[in-house]
């Protein structure tokens, strides 16, 4: 298997924690996205959105999306368990794991779209207005964190699990691209940061 | 089993069609978002969101989010199949359902909140540039759903998935709330509308 990748983008990461919590080989490309290489025909064909990442299977069948391709590394190879062990626990982590996307992750997006390097770029009409919205929004998800993190010590339910590893790759692209880092006053979400950063396998 | 619904949202109906798919049989309580009832202490600890669906089990444990729903209803009743048989079909099945949350719903959203309904509500600051840009996008996707319907009959491989459920939502609530109804030139996307609106689980 192949693993199509850009160093420093989120979405990749998210994929090689979980590669490297399951202590899977699998190959690596760089896809250079500065060159387009995301954009390119031959690449279309394995991802219509023309985005990172992409799973390649060795017959040759791809999977897009970061969290369909961790679902498929789940069932391929299902310990250490990060998805759930029964309906409602995968539900439970699911449902966590999709507030942080829906709720955290869009909005970090959307100030990162209408943010200094993006607008170098030149490839989207910038509007000022939406990013103060979307930062604004950021920054009251944090503070909700830091609220839900006083009691729990993950992300969903007791365990560590696929959600904490969407979220840390969202807070440290946040803070590293989008000058949108936790205030140092939100001492419980620090807490769970701290401790999902000491893992070997989000050194990547 | 309980189902939170709001008659119109299409978050629910995402929910209730797959119920009907299924031939479940599940109590539907009516949580008026016009009063504000999503946003009470007792709904938020059912989902700390605030936001509907919510699916609450009999021992009152509850799953919030439209798609972790289904999943656990899935789980607990497999027949028929519209998550997917194998890891492969699975995970292409959730890749296909997420391009469209991530790049049609989403976009759907954007011009939702800035629209004339949301403005009238006076919830949030409008902004009449970033509508014009989602507007755009949502314009774009359609055509792009239509190019990929030209050679497939389905949104995820040669089979109806949840996946159809999730874009018929969105389309339909695009139409009657969003005032983005595709354009009447889009044939093989209203070959695919029409096929997923003649199903009886969908006349919900």
């Amino acid at each position: 298997m192949k693993l199509y990748d850009y160093p420093g983008a989120p979405n990749p990461r998210r994929v090689k924690i979980f590669i490297a919590e399951k202590a899977l080989d699998i190959e690596i490309i760089n896809c250079d996205m500065s060159k387009g290489e995301h954009k390119t025909p031959g690449f279309l064909e394995k991802n219509p959105s023309g985005k990172i990442p992409v799973l390649e299977l060795d017959d040759g069948r791809c999977i897009p999306e970061s969290f369909a391709i961790c679902r498929y590394l789940e069932a391929i190879c299902p310990e250490p368990n990060l998805f759930g062990r029964d309906p409602f626990e995968q539900a439970f982590i699911e449902a966590r794991n999709r507030m942080i996307e829906f709720e955290l992750w869009s909005q970090i997006g959307t100030s990162w779209v209408n943010g200094p390097i993006v607008a170098r770029m030149g490839l989207f009409k910038q509007i000022p207005e939406a990013k103060a919205a979307s930062d604004r929004h950021v920054e009251r998800y944090y503070e909700r964190l830091n609220r839900e993190f006083a009691d729990s010590k993950w992300v969903a339910g007791d365990r560590y699990t696929i959600a904490d590893i969407s979220l840390l790759t969202a807070i440290d692209f946040a803070a590293a691209m989008v000058s949108l880092k936790p205030d140092a006053s939100l001492k419980h979400l620090w807490r769970w940061h701290e401790q999902v950063s000491s893992r070997p396998a989000t050194q990547v």
